[in-house]
C-alpha cells in the first residue's frame, strides 16, 4: 500500500520542524564545525532485519527541510524488506545528511516496527473474515504516524479520536446506573447521524442490552472464546447489522482462536507497542 | 528521585495541550453527550505490574488543563510500585476524568515502562563504578519525557541534542580522510570551551588517535570485552581525565561483563524501547 | 441546553487569544490613553432582538484573558431572549471592558444569530420525527463556534470534518466510472468499522445502487418531494437500517414539505448563514 | 482592483493551514480511500449568481498547500461576474481538488458576497463625494479577508484595529465626566502624532465640543439627516480639515439620503454581514 | 507613568515563554541538579547606575511562568532610580529565582537603558513645545518592549508599524517620477480616512509640494537648521494643521538647536540604541 | 567565515515571519497603495561605516518570504567592509523591497555591529593564546542571531543556554553553605558525562577549592591581574586540564593586560551591546 492517507504534507511538516528544533536547537556542533557546506556524499538506508518498511514521508520531510538532499526509495511504505536490503538512496549535502540522519531514522525505525507487527497480526488471521484494528493507546503527539504505520502493515484502524465515534465503557454506563439502554438513548439524542455508537460489554447480559438498544458496534471485552461464541450467535440472529469487536489480552498466540469465533473486528493496543526496527545508514559503494 | 528536572511546567503544558487537541478535536462525544457537567467521582490510578512509576507531571497537566480534578499521588516519580498498588487518587469532574483518562495513561504508561527498564539496567551494575546512559534514538517530539523517565529510573543521560556535546562518528571522520586528529582539530577551532568532544572508535588504532588528540570522551563502539580492556588500560595510563564510554549491542545479559571492564559509562538506545507499563483507572471503594 | 460540548476551554482560549492579537496588536490606544488602570464599572449585555442566546464561553474567555472582570449570566447558551432582556452583568476593570467589548460581541452576535436560525428551522418541523443538521460550509477557522451554536439552537450536526464520516459525491462516484457499488467497495476496504458511509444521490437509480451497496446514509440531493417519497418507500422496505437525508435548496418555506416525506435528516448550509444578532452593552442603572 | 493589499502570502498561509487542519484532521477518508494518487482532472469554478468575485488568494493557497494543482483565473479579485460565468480553471491532482474544494469555496463564497455587497453600497452613492467604510464588527480571526473583500468591492476601510486610530465612544467620554475636551486632551498627551482621533457624537452639542477640541474625525451617530446637515454646516465653517463620518442604521434604502447631506464618510457594519455567494465546481467539458 | 499600555498580559506571556524556551531548553542543569525544590530565599533587584527604571511587566511574567515567587516593586516603570537603590524584592522558590534571573534582567536592563536614554532626550528639550519620537529601527520581535520603554522614559512614539500611518520616502516618490502630488493622490485614493500621510522631504521644493498636496505630516530630513526654519515658516503660513517633524543625525548635542527651530516632532532611531543598564540581584540583608 | 552554523534555515524562517507580522500587520499601506505589483527595481546594500558585515541569512529570508527578489552578496558574513562599499545587490519586486527594507536592515545593522565589536576585541589579543567569548546577557528571543554574529566577528562563544554547561555562581554555592566541593559533588551526581562544570570564583581560596573538586572550567571573576596571575600559576601546576576563564569589567582598554596573565578564555557581555552599524539601501547607478 502506497497511499499517503493520514500523512498529508501540511500535517507532517509541522511535526518534523518541531522535532528538528528538539534535536538541533543551536545547531549541530559536530557537523557544522567539521564539514564544509558544499561537501556532498551518497549513503543508503538499509535494513538489518526482515519486516515491512514504513516512514518514507517523514523521512523525506526531514531532508526537504534541511535542504540539498535527493532521495530515491526502492521500497514503498508497506513494502516487504529483508535483512540487508537497500531501502533508499540518499544523495547530497553531507551536512544535511549528518544532521538529519538520527531524526529520519527515529521516525522510520518506529513506523517500520509498527508496520511489521501489524503485518504479523494480520497474516495470522488472513484466512478469516476479520480485521485487526488498533486503539487510542498511542504515544502522545505521535498518533498519526502510528496509525499510518498500522495501515501500511495491513491492519485496519479504530476511531481516530474522541470525536469520531462514541465508545461507552463501564464508567460511562455506571453514570446511568448501569443501564446501557439509558446511556445509549442519552447519547443518541445528541449524536450526529453520521457517527456510530460502540459499547464495551463484559457480560452476556450487557450484550443483550446492546442489541436491544440498537448499538452499532458491540465490543466483547476480555471474554473467553466460549462466551464470545454465544454472544456472536445471539447478535447475528437478532441484529445482523451490528459489528462485533473482540478486545482484551489478544496476542499472536491466541488471535487465531479469537478469529475463529467469527467476530468482525479484533482490537489490540499492542500494535503500537512494537519497539524499533534496526535500520541504518550505510556508506557502501554504489555499483 | 522527585525533582522535576527537564519537565518545567511551561515546557510540559504546550505538549499536553497539543496532545489533547490530537485526541479531543471536536469534543469527547461519548462523555459530553452522556455525562452531566456537575457530576463528580473518585477513581484510583493503579498498577497491574511491578516496576518504577513515572509520569506525575504530564498526568497532572492533563487534568489541570481539563479542569475540576484534584489529584493526590501516593508515589513519587521514580518510586517503586508493586502490582495492585494505588499510585494516585483522582477526584472531581467526571467529564474531565473520562476525557483525560486515556491521554494521562498514555504518558504514564510509557514513562513508567522506561523508568522501570532504566532501573533494571542500573540495578544490574549497581556494584560497579559505571553509569548507564541513553542515546538520541528517541520518539520524535517525546524526548524530554523519555529522558526524564530514564533519570527517574536511576540511569543517567547522554547529551540532550546536537548542540550540547560534539560526537564524531565514522562518517565525520571520513570527511577528514580518516584522520581523528584533523577532525578534532577542526572542531576544536570553532567549539566553545564549555562543550566536550566525544569520538566513536571501532579500533584500537582509533583509540590511540583519540588519546593523542586529547578527546574528552572516548567511545568504544561494538568492541569485544578483551579489546575494551586493552583500550581502557591504555587510556587510563595516557590520559586519566578521559571519560570512557562503551556502546553497541548492550543488553541485560551482557551489561555486567561490560561493566567489569572498567568503563565509566555504558550507553544504550534500548532504555527508551520499553513498551508500556500496565497502569489503569479503578473505581474501587475508598476506605 | 447548557453543555459546553465542542467548546472545551483549552480549545477556545487559543482562538480568543489569536483574535485579541488581531484586534489589539499594539494596544487599545483609545482606552489605554484615556482610562486609569484602576477604574471600574458595571455594564449589561442586552439584546435588541428576540431569539436564542449563544456565546457565553468565548465571551467569558475574552474577559478572562484581559483580566479583572466578573461576569454573571442570566441566560444560558440556548436560552430564549426577548428584545430588551439583560443577558449578563459585566463588572470590573473599565479598561478590560472597553477593550474586549467589540470582540466579545463579535462572537456572541454571530453565535446567537446562528442559534436563533437553527431554532427557527427546528421549531418548524418539531412535530415530525426528523432532525435538521448543518454542513461543512463554515467560515474557515470558526467552525467549532458555528457548530456549537447550531446545537444550542436545537438543531443537530452532520460530520465535523473530512475524517469522521465518508461522504461520496458525484465526483467521487465519477472516479469509479459512475459505479456506486465499486466506489463503496473501494472505500469500505480501507475504512474503519467505526465510521459510516454516506452517498449523495441525484436519481432513483443511484438510490437503488446505494441500497444494494449497503450504504449507511443515503442522501437525496435536490430531489422533488415526489421522487423523495418514492425513494424513501423503497429504502425503508429494502434496508430499514439506512438513514435517509434530504439536502439541497431547503428553506423555511419548504422545510415542512420535506419533513412530511418521512426523511430522517434534513441538511442545510443555511443555518450558518445567519448574520448577526443585535446585542449590545448598556450602562443602564442596576436596581 | 487586483492588488493583494492586506493579503500578503506570509499572512495567508498560516490561516489556510489552520483551516485545513480544522477540516482534514486525520485525512479525507472519502477521497483518500477512493481516489488513486496519480489521478488528475479538470474542473471549473463557476458562479450561479451575479456579483463581484473575490477570494483568489486564499483559494490559490489551499491548493498550493495541498499540492499538484494548477489554477488559471479568468476574473480578478474585484471583477464583475454573471450567473454561469467560469471564474477559474482548476486542473491537476484529483485528491487535492476533492479535499480542498469545500475550504477553497468557503473562503471565496464569503469574500465574494462581501465584495458584492460593498459594491452595491458604493454604486448607490457613486455620484456623491463620499466613501463607504466598514467597522470592526468582523468575524473573529477572519478580519483580513473581510476587509480585503470590502476593498475589492469598491468600498473603503475604517481603522484596522484598536491600535491605529483613536475612537472615543460614549463610554470613553463618560470616564471624563462627559467632557469631550478633557477626553481628547488626555488622549492627545499620549497619542502619537501619526495617529488620528475620532469622536462619536449623538448630539449637536457634542459636535461643537469636538470642533473646539480639534478632533480629526467627527462621527455623527444615529442622527437624522436634518441634524446631520446642521452639524456638517457648522463643522465645515469652523474646521474645514475635519473629516465627517455618518454612522448608525444605514442601509441600501437610506444611504443616498445620507450621502446627500454632504458627509465625507459613511460607515456601516452591514458590509460584512453578507452571507455567501453561490459559487461551485463544475465538471463541464472544456472547449 | 505606570500604565501598561502596549504590554497587555496576553501579548507579553507568549514572548516570555518563547524566551524561556530559548534559554532553558532541557532544564537549568546548574540549578536543577543542585537546589532542592522547596528551598526559598529573598533577593533584591538593585541598580548600579542612575536612570529610569523600566521592565516590571516582563520581569513579573518570567517569575509567574516559572512559579513560586512573589515580587514587590518599590519603583514603577518610568520611575527615577539612583545607583544603589533597591527596585524590587524577589522572594520565594530558589529554583525559579536562579533559573529566571538572567532572563528577567535581560528584559529590564535593555528596557531601563532605553527609558533612561529617552528621558535624557526629553529632558534636554523640555522647555520647548516639541516631542521626541522613535522610528521603526527596532530589534526584530522586540519592538513592543522598546516602544513601551520609550514611553516610560517620557518620549513619544511614531507609528507602530507599516499599517497605521503612511510614510512616503524618496523611493516611493521616485516610483511616481518624483511627483509628491501624484504619489499622495495615488495613496489617498486607497487610504482609510482614519490614517495619516507623512512625506519625507530633503529639499525646500519638496516641502512646498507637500503643502500643496495637503500632507498631514511633513518630515524635514537631514536639513540644516536654517533650511528647517525657512520650511517651518512657510508651512505654518500655508497649512497650520500640518505637523512638522525633523529627522536625521539628531543627538543630545544638537537636539536643542533643532527644537529651537519650532518643529513639532523630532524623530530619532537612537532612542533604542541604548545598550543595557547595570541592574543586578543582591542577596543583601533585609532590615 | 561563511558557515551558517546556528542559523539553519528552519530556525530562521519562523523568526523572520514573526518579525514581518510585527511590522506589516495589515499590510504596508504606503507601498501597497502606491506601487504597482509588477514594478521592479535594483538597489544596493551599502555601508556608511568600516567594520565586519554580518546578517546575510535573515536578510535573504526576509525577501524570500516576501517574494520576487533576487540577491547577490559581494561580501560574506564575517567579511571586512569599508565605508561606501556595496555589500549586496537587491533586484526585483519594488513592493517586496520597499516593504522588507527596514526589517532586513534591522537584522543586518545589529548583527554587523556585533560582529564588528567582536572583531575589535579579538584583534586586540590576537597575539595571545586566548579566546574572547560572550555570555547569556542577550536580547530575549534574539540570541541565535547575536551568537552567530559574534562567531562571524572572530570571537568564540560560551554556553548556548542553561542546559549545555553547568555554571555555579555565588548563589548556587551559598545553597551549599559556601562549599564548592559539596556543590560540585551534588551536581556531578546528576550531571551527564557529556557536560562540563564551571565555577565562578571571587577569591583565591575558591580557586583552590575548584582545583580540589576537579572543576572543568574555573572562572576568575572581577579579580585584579595580580591575583589572576597567582591563581593561574596555581591551577596550571595542580590541574593542567582545567580551562581558566577571566570575567568582569573587561573592555578594549584592559583586555590586553588580562590576556597577558595567560588565561585561556576572556568572557564579556559587552560583545552584544554594540548598537547598530550604519547600513542603508542606495539607488545608485549600476555600472
Amino acid at each position: 500500500m502506497t497511499t499517503p492517507f493520514l500523512l498529508n504534507n501540511f500535517l507532517v511538516v509541522d511535526h518534523v520542524k518541531e522535532a528538528l528544533k528538539e534535536d538541533v536547537v543551536y545547531g549541530d556542533i559536530s557537523t557544522d564545525f567539521l564539514c564544509d557546506e558544499d561537501k556532498e556524499f551518497t549513503v543508503y538506508l538499509k535494513t538489518r532485519q526482515d519486516g515491512i518498511f514504513c516512514g518514507e514521508i517523514p523521512f523525506r520531510t526531514v531532508f526537504e527541510i534541511l535542504g540539498g538532499v535527493e532521495l530515491e526509495f526502492y521500497v514503498n511504505d508497506g513494502g516487504k524488506i529483508k535483512k540487508g536490503d537497500r531501502i533508499a538512496k540518499i544523495k547530497g549535502s553531507a551536512r544535511s545528511i549528518l544532521t538529519g540522519e538520527r531524526l529520519a531514522l527515529n521516525y522510520a525505525q518506529r513506523m517500520s516496527a509498527i508496520a511489521t507487527k501489524a503485518n504479523k497480526f494480520s497474516e495470522k488471521v488472513k484466512d478469516y473474515p476479520v480485521r485487526i484494528v488498533d486503539t487510542r493507546k498511542n504515544t502522545p503527539n505521535f498518533r498519526m504516524f502510528e496509525k499510518y504505520a498500522i495501515k501500511c502493515g495491513g491492519a485496519s484502524l479504530h476511531r481516530f479520536n474522541l470525536s469520531d465515534c462514541v465508545m461507552l465503557k463501564d464508567n460511562h454506563i455506571a453514570l446511568c446506573d448501569g443501564s446501557i439502554e439509558l446511556a445509549v438513548q442519552k447519547v443518541r439524542k445528541n449524536l450526529s447521524h453520521a457517527h456510530k455508537i460502540e459499547v464495551e460489554c463484559d457480560t452476556v447480559k450487557q450484550v443483550h442490552d446492546c442489541v436491544k438498544a440498537g448499538v452499532d458496534i458491540i465490543m466483547l471485552d476480555n471474554m473467553n472464546t466460549d462466551d464470545m461464541k454465544k454472544c456472536i450467535k445471539f447478535i447475528r440472529e437478532s441484529n445482523p447489522n451490528a459489528v462485533i469487536e473482540a478486545s482484551g489480552g489478544i496476542n499472536l498466540d491466541n488471535i487465531e482462536d479469537v478469529a475463529k469465533t467469527g467476530v468482525d473486528v479484533i482490537s489490540t493496543s499492542s500494535l503500537v507497542v512494537a519497539g524499533t526496527m534496526d535500520l541504518g545508514f550505510d556508506w557502501e559503494q554504489d555499483n
